[in-house]
């Protein structure tokens, strides 16, 4: 199935990562230096767990960022690549207690690490690169980079705190979805790109724009993936499609669709988000309504707008190789998938 | 079932933990009002299951030791209450976390949290308070202490791990024992004291004796621990007598019996730590053994050894009321729950 996309940029090629790849290359060849040197321990299952997720494909779209916006500044040190790696560790420990907390048996296409060497592996490895992030903060010695990346990870554990308790509740409004996202997955897209300008040492509303870019991106990314869990299939995303359906997740798609539906629509999403719909036959009849009630296409212009101020939030910064890269790498997310 | 105990102080009254606890009692409030304060969050999940064991009857053992080597330095500021907090939901995240490896049903007496509001709750408000305690420390806004705690915590989740990947088996020697417990459970207890050299402004020696004291405190604690596991009642542990041996889990009384066994009682140890003997008849037969072996009585003999360093990591320091309430927190430590 394909959904209709607006393109954010009329007549020009297909966006992509490349430009931004490119860009940050040789840096990001020094920060995977940096996060395989740290995640070693005497203790063997640690680099063997840990290595599973890190090496395993992900895109590093975050630490990307912080690289990315240290170009855009011109900063000519060496410490955004240190603490690029911090945010990884500390995305990748997420990742690692997400899956436990979902009980996920698959990420990126490779089964998880709780599937392999168990949920008490996971958590604590996760706590280990949780710890050893700081560490390297703390090496950095930058206490405004250790407010920020503590603050983010405080606010990414009360979202994931905050999704737990809406979890399986059809009532979830878009607004407290938006908070939610806002918090799992914005906050750490806007720490990423907000230490840029500290190691770079710019003032405040350098931050402050940054920081904005990260967010609206993050919360872009966000609501494509959730879009896309319903539209794809498995081999592009490395998941099964559906999987946020069978799971009960309430995501924007579900709650437009939900809140657009007629009474027996409305009682049949209550009945799949409570997990009594899990079946082949209700996951086609979900992806039906949401196509009958615009619910994926407007879940993505949603993203686009979020998506837009992302590159609006990019204004002040003079035109150049890196903030085109920047603003590609946000039409290309607001594209993906399709 | 009483195992013997030598005195390290003989000729004295019962050692208490009462006078420690008298020397910090007004800090302590102010603990306390920094943990309640700084547990609380928009999202009610999080107070609340935060609260069910902050507020659950632990000793409070390791914030109060960072006041009690505060009082030892005459340290007349404040900031070393904050520092205790941090210290404290550190401790409390690793239980959180503890409880959901070890699968845990009780703590302190009570259900534990995971089995109210199951695994994943757990994981998350422990990442939760984890980060908040850095975000804590980030405030108080020294470096050196960020450095301490986030090295401990690496290190802590270094040994978890480490213990996992020991579990059930009996191999396990002595020195490996002591690496793991040490990292488990020492560092923290060494941190703990550690910062409050930092937060005095005294020079390393000072630091390093603090540290030690820590150090050996926390291991003696944790191999009292392990012996009361096979000798108490449920009610003064608030665990069940014996738990440690129905998960299979490889403590010092074990290695010691393992050690000293014949061949058959070591047959008996491989099944029962590879979970083949978890009958009330195998564990009267594990505390025969252990009796037999002196395994019970020497462990209890090698706690008193690191309590005797832990005394002795205290000779630099001044004679007075909280040197003595110091020492005889160790000497509680070690014979306490007989």
């Amino acid at each position: 199935m394909t959904a209709t996309v607006t393109p954010l940029r009329p007549g020009k090629s297909e966006p992509s990562l490349d430009p931004v790849i490119a860009l940050v290359a040789a840096d990001m060849n020094k920060v995977n230096a940096v996060i395989l040197g740290r995640m070693q321990s005497d203790v063997p299952l640690i680099p063997e767990l840990a290595g599973h997720l890190i090496a395993g494909g992900g895109k590093r779209m975050r630490p990307m960022l912080t690289l990315a916006c240290a170009k855009l500044l011109d900063y000519p040190g060496d410490r955004h690549c240190k603490l690029a790696a911090c945010v990884e560790f500390i995305h990748t420990a997420t990742l690692l207690h997400d899956d436990v907390v979902d009980v996920s048996d698959q990420r990126r296409g490779k089964k998880t690490a709780n599937i392999i060497w168990g949920n008490p592996a996971s958590v604590l490895v996760g706590d280990f690169l949780f710890s050893r992030s700081f560490e390297l903060m703390v090496e950095d010695g930058s206490l405004k980079v250790l407010k920020i990346l503590s603050n983010a990870s405080a606010v990414i554990a009360e979202g994931e705190v905050n999704q737990l308790t809406a979890q399986r509740r059809i009532d979830t409004g878009e607004d407290r979805y938006l908070d939610i996202i806002g918090a799992k997955t914005a906050a750490l897209f806007a720490a990423a790109c907000r230490i840029a300008a500290v190691v770079a040492e710019r003032d405040e509303e350098v931050e402050e724009a940054l920081d904005s870019y990260g967010r609206n991106l993050g919360i872009a990314f966000q609501l494509v993936d959730d879009a896309i869990d319903y539209v794809s299939d498995g081999e592009t995303m490395g998941k099964d499609v559906g999987d946020d359906f069978r799971d009960g997740k309430v995501t924007l798609p579900v709650i437009l669709a939900h809140a657009r539906g007629t009474d027996e629509e409305k009682q049949f999403w209550r009945d799949a988000i409570e997990g009594r719909r899990v079946a082949d036959e209700d996951l086609a009849r979900a992806k039906d309504l949401l196509i009958h009630h615009n619910a994926i296409a407007d879940t993505m212009a949603r993203a686009r707008h979020y998506g837009q101020r992302a590159i609006d939030a990019l204004g002040p910064f003079p035109a150049g190789q890196a903030k085109a890269a920047l603003v590609e790498a946000v039409e290309f997310a607001v594209a993906r998938a399709y």
